[in-house]
């Protein structure tokens, strides 16, 4: 079986500029990134009305047997737009630190995937290394602050704006800076975030033109002075040398499936303390551009399926006219209790109590009005008897479910699928708010632990009760909610598979994100610096001299 | 008084496919990087022979009074290539860290600079933060090692890769890292360079081609063990992630002068701790394309100069057929002890003595055989007397002093100047080698010390007497030399300008950089991670909504 890289590696790419002709661009609309790469000037096409259906592929809650969540959007766009209508994919980028990590890419796989897939995985366009430049700038220009005089009053032991690397480097995460004596800073305790981490990603991916980007910018709160005061990137006064640093990193990202069809890849912020979703901008464009949409969003539906639909939506103008949940007979036996080493074995019982996952995601979703379907991604083990179980189940729940088979036959692996997203995209729906945006925060939480999560309720934590308190004070207890909890359980424990019930979600402490727009609601420990497994994937990387690369995968 | 970003903003520039074209490149030889930027695919070009005639820039001891060196390269390309012939730049790339500290942009000045000015000043295509993560993923990867059992058995105490950012923060020169208990690495003290600092980045512009790239990468100490032995980066595995990391960055980046001279701008190491020269690809590809290629060194004839001249010129396969040094009025007065505030004011003492220093660089180049041209890049406060001591005392020294007034008139400016050039380079000369390549250490420093900076002879401290005698044992004791010396004056103390005599330089330790391939010799503190200034350049720094960007300099 060839690797994903070499399936990619083996393709004919067209020019990018035919992928921009393909989809409706002029040429005075894209600046090239080498032969299969370009950056859309996304304000040339504003006039454009939002044309496009919206459908919004994301999961159960992963587990480590895999969903192929992105494989599937790939295929399916690939369907899409074999027929006579367009189709467009509007995924997230790919982080550098888990490429050279564990993880892998993140360019869908097998015959669904998007190409230059070693380019993307890497540098691709320089979005990530922009959004680090930008982020360390603040941090150099904060110490340096504190350093020269401290006119606005920093508490050193009150800085919240850590400093980020696109990298996997556990050793990074608590550091002391500023040693060195008089000449070299003011000693003081920090660390380091993997740069997806970072409240410039989440706002990157949220704003809607630059002088939007420029105005969060100003917003984020970086310290507190010692009386406590939040102090600002506007009160350091580098709000337009970061918007400067970050003027092509807003502009989307066009590349190819391996079937040509045009993918516009563009930010990727973590979907436990962000968003989780690719960028506003990018899905405005690809809105404009074709007629069907495919998007995803980050872990499952509980976290990134929530936060597009409560966060994004409003803010994209434009709510998803059909949902695709995908499962997998694999990941949903791991659920329900099957070892993975025994997952090619077939088990009823496993897939029985594994679906109750899949029941809860289906419900939450479907609580919006809008059609939602399943995906049950095929792997080679499953038995029929399995995926009957399956379709029983989710028709009893009122949807459909559907085998794809993209990562073997491309858009050939999802027709059935895709046949049924275009009628679905078609019904009448009535897109329902989870919460309205004046919610107080409390009301917000607890509608997404019981409606989404099918929990009782939240519960704070004393830090948690008297940040709301301060919370109220500063005008902040209106804002969007973003939960940051594990992508493993629906609950705060993320060894509680299936769907619990009559649970509660514990809340710490609320991280405010002033720039991005929302609070975070942390219920755990949420590592925002992954560190390296024993052998690195880096470690298996290699290059010829003709340049061909081995090894990323 | 236009800006230089303003003129820049003004200049209509040409495509890059055009000016591709007028440098003779084929379409399928580049790789756009939007309108105005290319990377040229240098392996495509390899048969074509390296016709063209090299000219190396460089000056006195930089002053704060300001040389030009940039502008004068810029504007000389620019004279040559209006005439019959074809000229191209070959410059290095500026750093982000000092655009946003103090510094400001690397691009020339005026009305001979290269294009798009604010692109190239920020992220360009690239190069250097593709050297960040490359550089930091290589400090992940060894903590990794340590912390997964250290197997390689390293001295976390004897670490010598530190980590990068290409940003000015004092902040993180001297860091404690891999705190926070057991799951977060192991702690050990650390620092951060500026990437441009970064033995990475001498590697990049002094690799031939990508395996060669490779192969020095796998040379690299990166730390020592427990018995004092050198750990690779080929014993941590990673060097072949690492080149697919630089892989496109070792490719060298194609734009153009206002006045649509091909100009090729590509890396950018430090001239004290490293060669100071753009890379070897990139000169290669300009002498295998134009007729004249105008291309710099960093610093002064003493520093920047001399390791062009020993360091890249054997690497590169072409010495410079005629060398000019650039020195204005200003910074001689300077230099001969004339305050900064006085320098609008006519002083023939002051001058007299600086001349001093013009004098032992001009000799110093001289040396090597190669025509050597002097070049006054005139201020409006210069005055006649003034411009007739230098044009005199050069005339003396067996050379000639031509003016040159490029800010202002680009390559208008250097018409008369350009004409002597063309001249130079068709006289016949010998280029003569000040050291062999099988020379000892101490005898390649000593001829340095003597020829070059006109001193004494070079003393060693205990350190770096002891280490000469382990360099011996393993080999290390005929790489060539970089000597970290301070670039303001001649001797190894920045107060002592002009040309003083009788000096010894004190060498404290030595640092082998065995992938770059040489030994560098401290012979004082080199700063490898600036700091910002009270007021940061990137407060100034602002864009507008129709992305217009003011306060870049």
């Amino acid at each position: 079986m060839q690797s994903d890289i070499e399936i990619a590696q083996e393709a004919e790419l067209k020019p990018i500029s035919e992928i921009a002709e393909a989809a409706g661009l002029q040429q005075s609309d894209i600046e090239p990134y080498g032969f299969d790469k370009a950056k859309i000037k996304f304000d040339h096409l504003t006039n454009r009305p939002m044309k496009g259906k919206l459908i919004l592929v994301t999961s159960i809650n992963p587990t480590p047997a895999g969903e192929g969540k992105s494989t599937v959007t790939v295929g399916l766009a690939d369907a899409l737009n074999a027929g006579e209508k367009s189709a467009m994919v509007a995924l997230r980028e790919p982080s550098l630190g888990p490429v050279m990590g564990m993880k892998g890419g993140a360019t869908g796989g097998g015959y669904a995937q998007v190409v230059p897939m070693a380019d993307i995985n890497l540098h691709f366009t320089g979005d990530f290394h922009a959004l680090t430049a930008a982020h360390d700038l603040l941090a150099a220009t904060l110490d340096n602050s504190i350093y020269q005089g401290n006119v606005l009053k920093i508490d050193p032991r009150r800085v919240i704006w850590k400093r980020a690397l696109d990298i996997n480097d556990r050793a990074l995460r608590h550091v002391t800076i500023g040693l060195g004596g008089p000449t070299s800073g003011v000693p003081r305790e920090d660390g380091f975030d993997i740069t997806v981490a970072s409240e410039l990603m989440a706002i990157l991916t949220l704003s809607t033109d630059l002088m939007d980007l420029k105005a969060r910018i100003k917003r984020i709160v970086v310290a507190y002075t010692y009386d406590k005061e939040p102090v600002t990137v506007d009160d350091l006064g580098v709000a337009g040398a970061l918007t400067v640093l970050l003027k092509d990193a807003v502009k989307p990202n066009l590349v190819q499936t391996l079937a040509h069809t045009p993918a516009i890849i563009h930010g990727g912020p973590f979907a436990n303390i962000a968003q989780g979703t690719n960028s506003i901008l990018a899905t405005q464009t690809a809105l404009r551009l074709a007629d069907y949409v495919l998007t995803e969003a980050g872990f499952g539906a509980d976290l990134g399926g929530e936060k597009f639909l409560d966060v994004k939506v409003p803010r994209l103008g434009k709510h998803p006219d059909a949902i695709v949940v995908v499962a997998t007979v694999r990941a949903l036996k791991h659920t329900g209790g099957q070892a993975l080493a025994d997952l090619q074995n077939e088990n009823l019982d496993a897939l029985e109590k594994g679906l109750a996952n899949l029941g809860q995601n289906l419900k939450a979703m479907q609580s919006y009005g809008v059609p939602v379907l399943v995906s049950v991604n095929r792997f080679t083990s499953d038995t029929e008897a399995e995926i009957k179980l399956i379709q029983d189940f989710v028709a009893k729940q009122g949807s459909q479910a559907f085998l794809t088979e993209v990562w073997a036959k491309g858009g050939a692996g999802a027709t059935e699928l895709a046949e049924a997203v275009q009628d679905a995209v078609e019904e009448k729906s009535t897109f329902t708010k989870l919460y309205e945006d004046d919610d107080d925060l409390m009301v917000k939480i607890n509608k997404i632990v019981k409606k989404i999560y099918g929990g009782r309720q939240a519960v704070l934590a004393d830090k948690a009760q008297k940040q709301l308190a301060e919370f109220k004070q500063r005008g902040w207890d209106k804002l969007p909610v973003i939960m940051a909890k594990t992508q493993y359980s629906l609950t705060d424990d993320p060894k509680r598979l299936g769907a619990p019930k009559d649970f509660d979600i514990h809340i710490r402490e609320f991280i405010p994100k002033l720039g991005a727009g929302f609070i975070v609601a942390m219920t755990g420990k949420v590592l925002t610096m992954p560190g390296l497994p024993k052998v690195p994937a880096a470690t298996k990387i290699d290059i010829d001299e003709n340049g061909q690369i081995t090894g990323l995968f």
